[in-house]
C-alpha cells in the first residue's frame, strides 16, 4: 500500500515520457526543457534551420521552422558529413496498434519525406508489428494486418519508391538484421534496461527482448541488400522525442560494436483537442482528427471539442483577445498552415480579439479537410501491388541520386 | 559480503543443473532420483524399453536398454500415438562453442539418430551459434564457424539427409521462427526467467532473450518448409537433463499458444575421466576424450588419467575386487560397449578381483579407439557440399518413409 502511494506521489511530482506513456507533472504541460535536459539531448536552434536552408537550397519545413522539430543529437555530425559530400540515410518507423492514423502520427512522415527530398537520401521505414503484438496482446497475423494498412498511409505521405524501403518485423527480422540484435543484447544489461525503460519483473521478455530490434536498423549493415560495403553510412532519425530512451541506449552500444552513433531530430508531441495537458486517446475518438474523418467530423470535432483561449462572451472577447498560449486551434495551424503571412495574420487578429475563436475554427477545419482529403486521396491510389514493391528486400541502385 | 556466502552455502548444500552448469553436492555425485524429483520429469522403467522394442521391431540401444536415457516427459504420448500411426519429428540441438567434440558431445546425437531410423521420422538440429556468441563471447563470425564445424560432426553420426534439417540460429531465425519467438516471449515473465535460469539484473538481455529461441523449435509451425499444415505434429526431444528447464518452460507456454507440448527423453551426464564428482572442462584436455584424440592419445589419457575403482596393490586388488561404483573405465564401457555379454563378464571379473584394473583399461582404450577411428573417418568424408544440403531450407517429401 505504502510503495502505490510512493509511485503515485512520484507520478504526480514528476512528467513521465517514455515510448509508452506520455504524461506532464500535475496533468500541466509537457516541459520540453526539463525533458531536454533530462534525456541529455540538445536543443535545435535557429543556426539547424538557417544551415539546412543553405545546404539543401529550399525553404525549410514548417515543422523545422516553427519548432515542432526542436531537439535533436548530433544533427551537426550529419550536416557536416553532408557538407563534406558524405551522404547519410534516415530511419523511421511506427508501431502499428490502430488501423486509423490521427494527425499526429502523420508528422514524423511529413517530416521525413521533406528530409528525404531536401538531402535525396535513402529511408528504411520500421513497422514494428512485433512490439504490438507484444504490448497490445494482438496476434501476430492482426499485427501484420495493420502493418501493411498503416504502410498505405505511410506510402501516401509521398515518399519516393527509389529510395525507400519499408519493413515489417515479423517479415524482416533474421540474418544480418538479427544478428546484430544479438551485437546489440550483449551489451546491456537487464539492470541497464530497467533503468531506461521501467520494466518490472512482472514485464514478459518479450518486452525486455525488444529495445535490440528498434536499434539496430542505425546500423546500415542491417540491410545488406541497401548498404552493403557502406558500413560507414550515418543515420538520421526523425522521431517524436518518446522515442529518444531507444536510441539513448542505442547510441551507448554503437561504439562498442564498431558502428557509427545514430544522430537524431526530435518532435513535440501533437497535442489532444481537449488541450496540452489532455492525451490523445484511441479509445476517445473525439480528441484526435483521423485521417479517416470527413470533412462533417473535421468540423464537428473542431468545433465542439477543440479547447480554445477565447473568452467566455465575444465583449470579453473583443476587449481582452484570446490566450493563444493554451489555443488549439492556434497550436493545430502552426502544426498545419504553412502560409507564415496568414498565420501571423490569425495570431495578431485572434489575440487582439478582433477575430473570434469560430471564425479560427472555421479556417482550422478548412486546413486539416484538405490535408485530410488530400490525404485520403493519395492512399486510395496506394495499391497493394505498391505496399508489396515498397516492402520488397530489393537493392535501391539509385538511393542517392 | 553476507550474502555471498549465503550463496556459496547454498551451493555446498545443493546441486546445481542448468544449461550452464552442473554441479553436485559437496563435490559428491549428482544425485538423478532428485533431480527427477526437482524438475518433475519421470523415470523412464524397463517398461518403456520394452515397449519401444515392440514397436520399432529392433533391439532398443544400447543407451536405452543401459538407463543413459533415463528421464521423460510425455514419452507415453508420443509412443500412444506412434502406435495409432501417428507420426512425431525429433528435435535437438548443440550449443556450438569449441571445434572438437568429446564423447559426451556424441551422446545424444548417437542416441537421436537410433530414433531417427528406428522410428522413421524427421529431425531439427538446432545449433544455437547466437547462444554461444553471446555466452561465451565469441564474434558473430567465429560462432558461426563453428557451427559449421560441428555440423560436420552431427553429420558423422550418420543421419538421413532425407529426413534431417540443420539449421544454424544465425542463418534461420526469422519469419515463422521469429513469430513463434515473439508469441512464446509474451507469456513468459522476467520473474519466471530467473527463477528457472537463475539470471541476475546484470546479466545481459541477450540472455533473458534467448529461451525462446531454444523453445520454438519444439513447435511444427517454426519449420513452414517441412511441416507446413502439419501444426499437431508432436515433437519429441532427446537431451542431456541440463537442458530440461528450456523445456519445461516450453511445456508450460505450448497450451497457451495452441500448441502440443513437447516430450521429452532425457540422459545422464557422461562423466570427466576423473570421475563422476569430476567435471569435463574445455580447459583441461585430459578431462575428457575428444573425437579428434589419436590411438595414443586415448591409450595415455585413459592409463593416466581414468579414475579407478581397482585396489592399490594387486595383492588386495585379487582378494577385494574393483569398486565399480566409482570405476570410469567401467562406467565409460557401459556407455560404449555394446555387447551386453562382454560387458557383464567384466563386470563379473573385475568386481571379483579375477580381472585387473590395466586389462579394463586395455579394453576401453580399444572400444574408444575405435569408436573416435570411426567417427573420425565418417567426418573426413563430410563435404562443404554436404553441409550445405544438410543445412538448406528444403522441403523433405520423404521424410516419413
Amino acid at each position: 500500500m505504502e510503495k502505490t502511494e510512493d509511485k503515485n506521489q512520484q507520478q504526480e511530482e514528476e512528467q513521465v515520457v517514455n515510448p509508452w506513456e506520455v504524461s506532464a507533472k500535475d496533468g500541466g504541460k509537457i516541459d520540453y526543457d526539463k525533458l531536454i535536459d533530462k534525456f541529455g539531448c540538445q536543443r535545435l536552434d535557429q543556426s539547424f534551420v538557417d544551415r539546412v536552408q543553405r545546404l539543401t537550397s529550399r525553404p525549410p519545413h514548417v515543422f523545422l521552422r516553427r519548432g515542432v522539430f526542436f531537439a535533436h543529437r548530433d544533427f551537426n555530425d550529419i550536416l557536416d558529413a553532408y557538407e563534406r559530400g558524405d551522404k547519410f540515410y534516415l530511419y523511421t518507423g511506427r508501431g502499428p496498434s490502430s488501423e486509423a492514423l490521427h494527425l499526429g502520427h502523420l508528422i514524423p512522415f511529413m517530416f521525413t519525406k521533406y528530409l528525404q527530398d531536401a538531402f535525396k537520401v535513402p529511408l528504411v521505414i520500421q513497422l514494428t508489428d512485433d512490439e504490438k503484438c507484444m504490448w497490445k496482446n494482438l496476434s501476430v497475423e492482426e499485427s501484420q494486418r495493420l502493418a501493411r494498412e498503416n504502410a498505405k498511409d505511410i506510402i501516401a505521405c509521398g515518399f519516393d519508391i527509389s529510395k525507400t524501403f519499408i519493413f515489417s518485423d515479423f517479415d524482416y527480422v533474421g540474418g544480418a538484421f538479427y544478428k546484430n540484435m544479438v551485437k546489440v543484447a550483449k551489451c546491456v544489461t537487464y539492470n541497464k534496461v530497467v533503468g531506461i525503460f521501467g520494466f518490472t519483473g512482472e514485464d514478459h521478455i518479450g518486452k525486455v527482448s525488444f529495445p535490440p530490434v528498434q536499434a539496430v536498423p542505425s546500423f546500415p549493415s542491417s540491410f545488406p541488400h541497401l548498404f552493403s560495403g557502406k558500413d560507414d553510412l550515418r543515420c538520421l532519425i526523425p522521431c517524436a522525442i518518446d522515442q529518444d530512451p531507444y536510441f539513448r541506449m542505442t547510441r551507448d552500444v554503437a561504439p562498442r560494436i564498431g558502428y557509427h552513433k545514430p544522430a537524431l531530430i526530435e518532435s513535440l508531441f501533437f497535442p489532444a483537442l481537449q488541450g496540452e495537458n489532455g492525451k490523445m486517446s484511441a479509445s476517445d475518438p473525439n480528441s484526435a482528427i483521423y485521417v479517416t474523418d470527413s470533412a462533417k467530423d473535421i468540423k464537428y470535432k473542431v468545433n465542439k471539442h477543440a479547447f480554445t483561449g477565447g473568452q467566455d462572451s465575444i465583449e470579453k472577447h473583443r476587449q481582452y483577445g484570446a490566450n493563444l498560449e493554451v489555443d488549439i486551434p492556434i497550436k493545430y495551424l502552426n502544426f498545419f498552415l504553412e502560409d507564415d503571412a496568414e498565420l501571423e495574420h490569425i495570431k495578431k487578429e485572434y489575440g487582439a480579439g478582433r477575430m473570434l475563436t469560430g471564425e479560427v475554427k472555421k479556417r482550422l477545419a478548412e486546413v486539416l479537410t484538405e490535408l485530410v482529403e488530400r490525404h485520403r486521396r493519395a492512399r486510395a491510389a496506394v495499391t497493394e501491388e505498391m505496399v508489396d514493391a515498397f516492402m520488397a528486400v530489393r537493392p535501391l541502385p539509385n538511393m542517392f541520386d
